[in-house]
């Protein structure tokens, strides 16, 4: 099979590359671009090697065209208008917000504009997705922060161990911003420095992890979320705690998160007592778990780690994309991290 | 007057050398150390170049005796035993946690064995703590995650805006750590890399967060309280969210904090929009803040950035040091910040 | 074929353990250490999620045996004393130093202590040694460093395009010193510091360079050569120049780099105005190359990116043993980095 | 005294602000910038507490004038146009490049355009520049790295030690390319990598170091420089080798380094066998220097340490100008480092 992949000079995009480069049963095709369309890759990317001489070309219906599937990493707002020109047959996999949300009213809030829709959301691990995704030619991939949130708090939720309002800081490698050319973004800012950033619900993220929650507690739940720069390049490590509900102890959480990672390829939840580094997981497509109950304040803590580029974007298209494509779930994804 | 510094080459030690170097009424007497004692104290803070050919004493009642204040940066555990050596006149400030805490229990729950009493608390900024430390000769430096955390909160729970069930997460420098040849502390383990620590109740700041805002908040605050490891050598950045009383405005929320701050030197409200980064602070002594309310979650949200090193140890201690030598609070402090 | 790792808790060896598990020929079989023996791997290499339940064994003659290969990533000096125990026909690849140097004088003047003589050389891109290693059961891995610039500075002596009096200013990363708990190795430490280290002409891979150019020159080369210690964990960036001869030019330097690269599937001469950087070959077995002619100084100039870890211990060390077991070379060993 | 600072945006500029602010004869006066004026000083260097409310003015002959000294941080090639408005007693410190060479020639080939001449030349440990530098209303700042290379060097040529022909490899961090929005400045790309740019006698500073270092030699000095971006903030780590001249010593080059720099405020001999750092000099206006003779190489090995920000462009300028205003030279300079 053969892929295009739109935004190929992105962060997104490369992380995509570098991964369908092991992929057995994918073969890179067009490889598309904005302003860098007509430049060489490898200006770009310079650690892919094997691809240093591919041309990117302009993204058009003519160049993506022709491709079993098309991965999307544009700008919000882009992949609506490039997916319409693809046929109904191909595989279409946006890792782009515009068709997470389901929500119009959410989608207006947090992004503005017209609600473009919503496709078969590209996390497996969250119960009844794997069946959708199975059968679909669209779908959307989640955000790096909702993924890391999601994998830490769904078990607590689908277990009923946890009330419906939870508080999130994750702290994001840079990555997770794009090769935007902004000031806060060079490395004489960022080296050696943390910040918080979207601080106060505002992050677009937000509606994304309570969409996610909401359906497992059987109620709405309220994320609290902020999120944070930290000073290294690729990364989430995200805390995330809940009330506990009453009777929950620390064997009872443990028990849930086993149950509902034991069957999961990327889940990975840490023996007792050891906690996620964002290093465990960097270039892999496994998300490192762990969970406590603090008995002094009440609360549920989960603790994960992902990469933001890997699970948090490419390879979470991937692992969707094999499903899609009824190939194994875990083709061509990395189970280890590249460390130290 | 003329200071010893017993802990002279380890990270708080140098920084508070560091800070004296421009302090124009203390002089730098004894340097003292424990196993490098002997040595040259150029060989472990060979940034200090003034001082680079003094050499490390033993720490004794002797080499500590015959100076006006004596700052105790030594392990946790040794503060007592030295400090009853020295007279009562002598002002001795220990950076050590053995005199933070005044209830013998949460001493005992976390960090075991006998409670040698408490001293009154270094931070001035509490109200009241003013007066107390200007009549002292014994000072508790306070931990460097209380100091942020009880900094960003403290103003919320004076006015009355906030429920005291707080949730914070503290992303801090390796030097927080000290200079312990630990695995997980080396180069080629943080470096690009955040990781969670001390999860779930178990971290000994929790108690003295819990002790230095219950007073304010007129009620037992709750603290769930998460610490990580960033790639940086020096900061803390907390976030730090309650959920706020009923009827509160992130309006209320600013004028409270303005309020408290408007006064202290050593506290800055940014502008409204402007969020911290531990780099604004970086061998500063003071404290960046902001607050904002998340309408959605309901809840305060405070992040406060400090240099864990100067505000959250060396700093503090000088702060509280000259008003109880009758100076300025000010004095040899530095206000701003070394970055990018 | 199934391999045995010798050392591996420490970061060479679990270098080796990450790329094998992606090797298709090659099980990993014992892994054994040294004080770490008795705990588990996951304890350790904790970005090694398939490995994470695998208990370290002690390194012994036993635990060894009965593989088809043995990996030997043990501290300098202790590999004779092992592989004397393991069999002829067992492949033995040894990461350390022991058997590098071909003079017993270069070894006793830089390690001290008996000379434990020399096995075939695992760089196959030096002319001459591939045919080498197929032939052996042991192979000497290379040190990182004299990778590197062997690497850099070979094209231009085979091509006689350079005096024989180089000088080397080479960049590692932190995990070049190992998992040593060692007071200059903390992040604290390292973050945000470049320091130069082993400087004068002392560091022990000063003869391994000579040895491996000096037969290209047909001349004795004489490096200076100084190592400094990066804020990175992984990589090394060398800087590599000499006298230009009489006549040479950019164009003739640039053909021959490209003669010398073109067949080499892991040496990779950038395009001409790119120059590498260490995040190019990040956990990749390239070595990313390029050169020029400094006309107004006279000297050639090149240089060379890798990754420490990967080409410069465990990619090499696999690469030249896919050659011994007569696989193909690049089997299991990835092309591209792991950036941004 | 009221200084005048146009740049004040950026990161030199930046540096200005923070040593004056501990300046006690120099006052802060007017702030300015280009495209950054009519904003707040506070959102472009959010560390400089007490100068946030400052208001950010047009770059003009008004704005800068009725000051007793203006620095100039600005673009290279904007300075002649700005300072020809100001008045002759007016000390105008220049961080540019553009009075710094006196040779046309050079200049045409290192710049381009018309050469604008040259001004007293701000490096007072330079034999003879200091009586030159207390003297005059017009200061060219050197440099960031020839002011490191011709500090770690001009000792070895003062005392006729070693050859003209040096090679320099010299390591920065990102602010030495000021806070442009270039893609391989993002944080991103720097962080975790070394890479080498402006390779093979190109980069702007060579002929600086060379007009420097010629006169002392007595012989023209050719310079082979490669400068290199290291992933930290701040810094400057230059290693400088030369052949030794014959019957040149180990002592006799200490010798010559003792003599030329007991004298020097900032110029600091480290201890022998240890080397320098770039921690050790961050914030601070000093250069940590060391030597060794490379006897198997036949080479002089000088390894100097500067923050680039501080020594090498902020506070070289200040002191600079504090000869010219006939204020003690070291007046408003910090000696020891901000570390870890």
């Amino acid at each position: 099979m053969k892929a295009a992949i739109a935004g190929a000079s992105g962060y997104a995009g490369g992380e995509i590359l570098r991964l369908l480069l092991s992929h057995p049963e994918i073969e890179i095709g067009a490889v598309t671009a904005g302003s860098n369309a007509g430049t060489l890759l490898g200006a770009h990317q310079p650690h892919l090697a094997p691809l240093a001489d591919r041309t990117l070309l302009e993204t058009t219906a003519e160049t993506l065209g022709g491709h079993d599937l098309v991965f999307l990493a544009l700008p919000h707002g882009q992949s609506a208008a490039v997916a319409e020109q693809l046929g109904q047959d191909t595989l279409v996999v946006d890792c782009g917000a515009d068709f997470r949300l389901t929500d119009p009213a959410a989608w207006e809030h947090f992004y503005g504009g017209a609600h473009a829709g919503s496709w078969p959301y590209g996390l497996p691990e969250l119960p009844g997705r794997r069946e959708e995704l199975r059968a679909t030619r669209r779908i959307a991939v989640p955000g790096c922060y909702p993924t890391a949130v999601t994998l830490a708090m769904f078990p607590a939720f689908a277990a009923g161990l946890a009330e419906p309002d939870v508080v999130v800081v994750a702290a994001s490698g840079t990555s997770g911003a794009g090769k935007s050319l902004k000031p806060n973004l060079l490395g004489s800012e960022v080296m050696g420095s943390v910040g918080a950033y979207g601080v106060g619900g505002v992050h677009r993220h937000t509606p994304e992890m309570e969409q996610n929650l909401s359906p497992l507690a059987g109620a709405p739940v309220k994320v609290s979320f902020t999120p944070l720069l930290a000073p290294m390049s690729r990364g989430i490590l995200a805390t995330c705690t809940a009330p506990a509900k009453p009777g929950v102890t620390a064997a009872l959480l443990r028990e849930a998160y086993q149950a509902a990672t034991k069957d999961e390829p990327f889940l990975r939840l840490l023996p007792e007592g050891q906690w996620p580094t964002t290093s465990m997981t960097l270039g892999a497509n496994t998300a490192a778990l762990q969970v406590t109950l603090d008995e002094r304040a009440g609360r549920v803590v989960a603790v994960v780690a992902i990469d933001n580029l890997t699970k948090g974007t490419a390879g979470g298209a991937i692992q969707s994309a094999n499903l899609a494509l009824g190939l194994s779930e875990e083709l061509g994804l990395p189970l280890n991290g590249v460390a130290p």
